[in-house]
């Protein structure tokens, strides 16, 4: 009996014929081009079986492949049917390069919903054709109907501005940048501009939906009616227009002979060529909405340290537990990442993990994302390494945390302190760093590495990422990372520390705390500076760490970190004296 | 009675007239784009006096303007007339603004020759039109010969490799890359090819001439015939055609057909436009010695340690000497630059200075860029700092090296010691660093100016530049700045590590050796490591560190790097023993 992968392999086929198409893109990627996708969206799934999160199928008549990059390599293999797909690497097997070598000359389809015009650049070398309806849609019978979550008002007391200051704000740089309007297709962008929240994906609180900003203040949110009760209509006011998504190519076509800002490298390629056809003059940049947003203002950074205090309360209760039980040997991976999730759940505006937690003992933890599973779950055994990296989403702030702690009851053994204390210094190296204006997240990487690279040592993935404020764990546009766009980094932003070192099939280690960007001052300096505030809030594991290879600073800014740890969070303690002992003893001077 | 000035912009509009022209573009630039030009093309400063080594004019008819940058504006102002010329900095008010602000439509000349494909592409608002010959050199009547130094051979003991085997080598390359043909436009790409050597310009020891790399290994090189003695014909044997500069013409117009290698950043756009005329297919690139010439091999990182030494020897000679005398207040800019010029040409192989160089006291040592002049030199007085930038061409390697003094006899005091111990801190920390394959000067940059960030101090130079072997004491590709472009690091690169700190008006501090990149060898390691070997020998000025402020694995590198210029040069010192004793003493552990 053929497969079901067989079966929708061979349907998608047919339907590409009655196309007249060759063969089809299938990215995945949803219609916002987001990191998290709804059920709907999981076209790549539903074709190939495939579920990681970075990947791409290509359908030809008489063969198809499809790529993940290696994170992705053994679960590639296990989901895919190698009798179906050619199973490949994004970034040693290129796409494009497939296509030219098996396509030259043929007509490709792909949704200009799904790709942007960057990610269409890539294929200019073939005949790229775009479909108006997509004919996987259409083999895809039991498709799940898009999320209709609600969008709720994110109040002013989080946000700290109004959805109108930003709008005129934004409107403003619009002006001067002679645009009429600007395109808005990514959610988080609309949840900031608009101040609304919303449940329409996992772990990130976003309503799926478009904009248009207009260089008078005004908007159209382009957004189901039905996923906006009376009480968000009324918060967003009568200078922004709703409508369905279904009215957006009318209010496109509309836009005749306006000046309209698209970003190339995050919306879809389908809003450029529907205004290029309604006659617009296109002008490409960023989305205007991605600075502002990175930059947090005074109201977000206080709830982002609110946020970072009970999610450092829930992340010591869950630390005192771990260093009591898991000498016992009698957790798995599954288990204490639900403890830690219950911990969470106590805190006061808690509403969710901000990405699936990675919970990794020994070799698990050498696998950069790991992602327990029933199949993978294994028991955390006495005197090993476990990491542990986690986040959640608090109504005023966004957490993502990482600990490596040594299970005991043994001591660790040295060779495994020095990785850990390389790590560490690197860790504080970063955070310790005073630096001018204009200084951007590539120009500081090095910094995280450096005690890691005099060992001859190293980590194959960026250190830092941007955060949103109960936004994206993972936001633009700063980056910590060589291969990030040199951003500058500016007060407000908030960015992780995350070094780490992996032994494969060993263990893995991890340090990670969030960084806020903050103004440093100098009486009489003749540029700005800024400095790193640590927001996180939770003891390094101690019995990991030698501080015969801390150089004095950073040994003092260790202890430092570790008292301010102590005094933010003991008073939130009180009734818990067994924690309480655990912070004291955890946080005492090294 | 009208100035000489006055005089030869007029007769420069009537030029201009005759050749139907509204305006003319001068840049401060030779036929070869290099740093230091022949007397023959300093046509900028024949026309408005002004002899910096950065700027442009724009000659309108009813106005004109000259352009520098904020080390020259002073300079700027003194050398020519406000009444004839717009006096303008170069970043803050770009040329090509003002032709579009005041020559809009206007047919604007200029030399093909003097300005890179880039370097016209900013001019892409404006009707640019190229001239055949100069008007400019119509008008100079008593304009000098082009120099006709004569072009030597550097002996393969110097080079390491034969031109023959380097020429096959990058042959290949040109190969690989469906390219036929190159072009080599600068004279130090020429001097590395063909291992000459030359004394066209001061400085650097070039023969300005271009040349034509073919995908066979042979080449056609175009320099004046009257340059090349018997030797260096022998030398370079029969595989590379010799021909006059006025046959250059005639040998781009038989490429018909080829394609060939151009590099629209350092190359005149005169070549771009005569191949696409002759029918050439042009492939853009950089210049194909640019990266080999970079990366020196084995007998040239040991020309370097060897001229290293000898330049240390020289050193030392002189700062003890100044140790002795500057407290006396007895000697000025000029006799100390003098001074140390005398003690390296008593060096084997040394050829001259390798840049003017940077002789300043006490507020001169603020000026980045001072050169002494009769009218600017000052004395030295007790109790200052004194900086001195210098460097020595010889013939197996090129030097570059600051060192900044307290003359005493008193003691530094402690603000003092806190800035130059920053600066010093910043050295170090570059110095000391071990970094993977593919990393880059702009991500290691900030390393050098931590310890300044600390306390809200910066310096407005780049970090460290790339330095030929016995050629350009500027050279690139490499460099260690943030807005250098990210070329990554390579064993065999020498660059230099000269962080500092200016206070305008009252001193300037700059700490500078070479560096070698090395391997740094890890046993087991998953990929490439790389280092920094110091090859510059001499102490840095115990008067002026705060040991205090150093961490401790500042102050052992830096007690090492003292002892290891002490065994160094102590056996070349044997008949002068107060030298010895005063190196003794200047290396001692801190």
């Amino acid at each position: 009996m053929p497969s079901q992968q067989h079966n929708r392999l061979a349907a998608l086929r047919a339907a590409l014929a009655q196309h007249g198409l060759d063969g089809f893109l299938v990215p995945r990627a949803d219609e916002h081009l987001g990191e998290y996708v709804p059920e709907s969206a999981e076209r790549l799934a539903f074709l190939t079986g495939f579920t990681g999160s970075a990947g791409l199928a290509i359908v030809l008549a008489d063969r198809a492949a499809v790529w993940s990059d290696g994170r992705y390599t053994l679960q590639l293999e296990q989901q895919t049917d190698g009798a179906l797909w050619e199973r490949l690497h994004l970034v040693e097997q290129k796409p494009e390069a497939w296509l030219k070598t098996h396509a030259a000359g043929r007509r490709i389809g792909y949704d200009p919903l799904l790709i942007s015009a960057d990610g269409l650049a890539r294929f200019a070398g073939s005949d790229m054709v775009a479909v108006e309806s997509n004919p996987l849609d259409e083999i895809w019978i039991d498709r799940p109907a898009p999320p209709m979550g609600q969008a709720v008002p994110q109040p002013d007391f989080c946000s700290g501005e109004t959805s109108a200051a930003k709008r005129a704000r934004l409107a403003a740089s619009l002006r001067e940048a002679k645009q009429d309007a600007a395109i808005l297709s990514d959610p988080a962008s609309l949840a900031w501009l608009f101040n609304i929240r919303g449940t329409d994906v996992e772990f990130t609180p976003i309503a799926l939906g478009y904009a248009l900003l207009f260089a008078d203040g005004t908007a159209s949110l382009f957004m189901a009616g039905e996923k906006l009760p009376a009480e968000t209509r009324a918060h967003l006011g009568n200078e922004v227009t709703l409508a369905e998504r279904s009215a957006l190519p009318a209010a496109l076509a509309a836009l005749e002979q306006k000046t309209v800002r698209y970003d190339p490298a995050t919306q879809p390629v389908w809003f450029k060529t529907t205004l290029a056809a309604a006659g617009a003059t296109i002008s490409e940049g960023a989305d205007p909405v991605a600075l502002p947003r990175a930059t947090k203002n005074h109201v977000e950074q206080n709830g982002a340290r609110a946020a970072h205090l009970r999610d450092g309360v829930a992340m010591v209760r869950f630390l005192a537990w771990a260093a009591e039980t898991l000498p016992l040997g009698s957790e798995t991976e599954m288990s204490t990442a639900a403890r830690l999730l219950a911990e969470r759940t106590q805190e006061q505006h808690f509403r969710g993990e901000s990405f699936p937690a990675i919970s990794g003992a020994g070799e698990h933890g050498a696998v950069i994302h790991y992602r327990v599973t029933p199949e993978s779950n294994r028991p955390i055994r006495p005197n090993e390494l476990y990491l542990i990296d986690s986040g959640g989403q608090y109504l005023d702030g966004t957490t993502d945390i990482t600990r490596t702690l040594w299970t005991g009851p043994g001591a660790a053994p040295a060779p495994l302190r020095a990785h850990v204390t390389r790590v560490l210094a690197g860790h504080i190296a970063l955070a310790m760093l005073v630096f001018p204006e204009g200084v951007a997240g590539p120009h500081l990487d090095a910094f995280a590495r450096q005690a890691l690279w005099q060992a001859g040592l190293d980590y194959d993935h960026g250190t830092g990422h941007g955060v949103g404020a109960y936004l994206s764990v993972h936001e633009g546009p700063a980056a910590i990372s060589r291969a990030a766009k040199p951003v500058p980094l500016q007060p407000g932003m908030i960015l992780s520390d995350e070094p780490g070192f992996y032994l494969n099939g060993a263990y893995g280690i991890r340090m990670e705390n969030l960084l806020l960007v903050q103004e440093a001052v100098f009486p009489g300096a003749s540029k700005k500076f800024f400095r790193f505030e640590t927001l996180t809030l939770a003891p390094f594991d101690r019995a990991l760490i030698d501080p015969a290879l801390l150089e004095p600073a950073a040994l003092a800014w260790l202890n430092a970190y570790h008292a301010r740890v102590r005094e933010a969070l003991s008073p939130h303690l009180t009734g818990q004296p067994a924690v309480q002992e655990w912070l004291g003893r955890a946080t005492a001077t090294i």
